[in-house]
């Protein structure tokens, strides 16, 4: 064996390498803090800028925004909340579609879906982790969402839209029920897009 | 300190106490081995009598069915699988309302949602406790509606109900997206059971 091996294959939770005097390291591991800590909504730039001992106009140039560090951060394998703009895009009525195929799509990935099954089980199995993944899902996917509707009931309608799609994922992908995990994308959208449709305009 | 501290009240598993020679608690221990290593469908009653080392009467005369002492074993803190016949019994027309009713009723209990929370982070959080309770899902929850519906896609259909419960428990109960965590059951019901009852017969 080499002294130094090579990194394995699996260490790719989205962190760059290299980089000037391991800066980008240290923010990375200040944002595990700080969203873990505080959660996604109370994290500022500010404050993980401070724990890593750098400016925040640097954490911002490695990382861009506080949802792109974020999904740094926890290795996300998909980024919905950059897609979210293109899916609200188009024609209102077949908005329920675009969402449940845009998600499908996604999971049929070996790669999103073996790190997104990673990542839901975690959120999920691990109390300390369930706030931060809720955070930025209110804020950045049913936030957006609602924000398009517009109407007083909007953050319930898109929170049930989550509720459906968290659904989907964890019993066709996670739980593996047989007919879900045997079913075919087409027939999916066809029976669980009238009902995402229902919950946004119904 | 007593020698002998009472017992604390965040051990209630289902486990019965006492017993002759211990028995009880064999089987259960057999079970949770039979269950982890098989799966729901694979394990038996006569595999988990054998392994605790006594008659499988014995265990049907402690536990009932299989499913009664799955349900002890993982400590579930209702049992869907028995009011699932008298949801069933009702006009067709209202079994989505029904079934989230009866769900949302159940988790709203203090003891029922701390139980069920800990068991659905459980469950999806170990990979190796995902399989258990999938099979029993399939069996006793999915299996029995889809055999009420009788339709060549009831086993979708019933499993797609599944997808829309689940997501709704994760995310009211667990993820708490402040507007499903705030909204009341009869708004959920009234949101919600149309889904559901679109997946059964619509």
């Amino acid at each position: 064996m080499p002294e130094h091996a090579a990194p394995s294959t699996k260490r790719r939770r989205g962190r760059p390498r290299g980089g000037t005097s391991g800066a980008r390291e240290r923010i990375l591991a200040a944002a595990e803090e700080e969203f873990g800590e505080l959660g996604y909504d109370a994290a500022t730039m500010r404050g993980i800028a401070s724990r890593a001992g750098v400016d925040s106009a640097l954490v911002h140039h490695y990382f861009g925004t506080k949802a792109d560090l974020f999904a740094e951060t926890i290795g996300a394998p998909m980024r919905p909340d950059i897609q979210i703009p293109l899916i609200l895009a188009g024609p209102r009525d077949e908005l329920g579609e675009r969402i449940v195929r845009y998600v499908l799509t996604e999971w049929e990935k070996p790669d999103v879906r073996k790190r997104g099954t990673a990542l839901m089980r975690g959120a999920i199995g691990n109390r300390l982790a369930t706030p931060m993944l809720a955070g930025f899902l209110a804020r950045e996917l049913i936030g957006r969402i609602a924000a398009e509707l517009g109407t007083p009931d909007a953050e319930l309608r898109a929170s049930l839209v989550g509720s459906q799609i968290a659904g989907l994922i964890v019993t066709r992908y996670i739980l593996k029920l047989p007919a879900l995990a045997e079913a075919s994308v087409d027939d999916l959208v066809a029976r669980v897009a009238p009902n995402v449709q229902h919950y946004l305009t119904g």
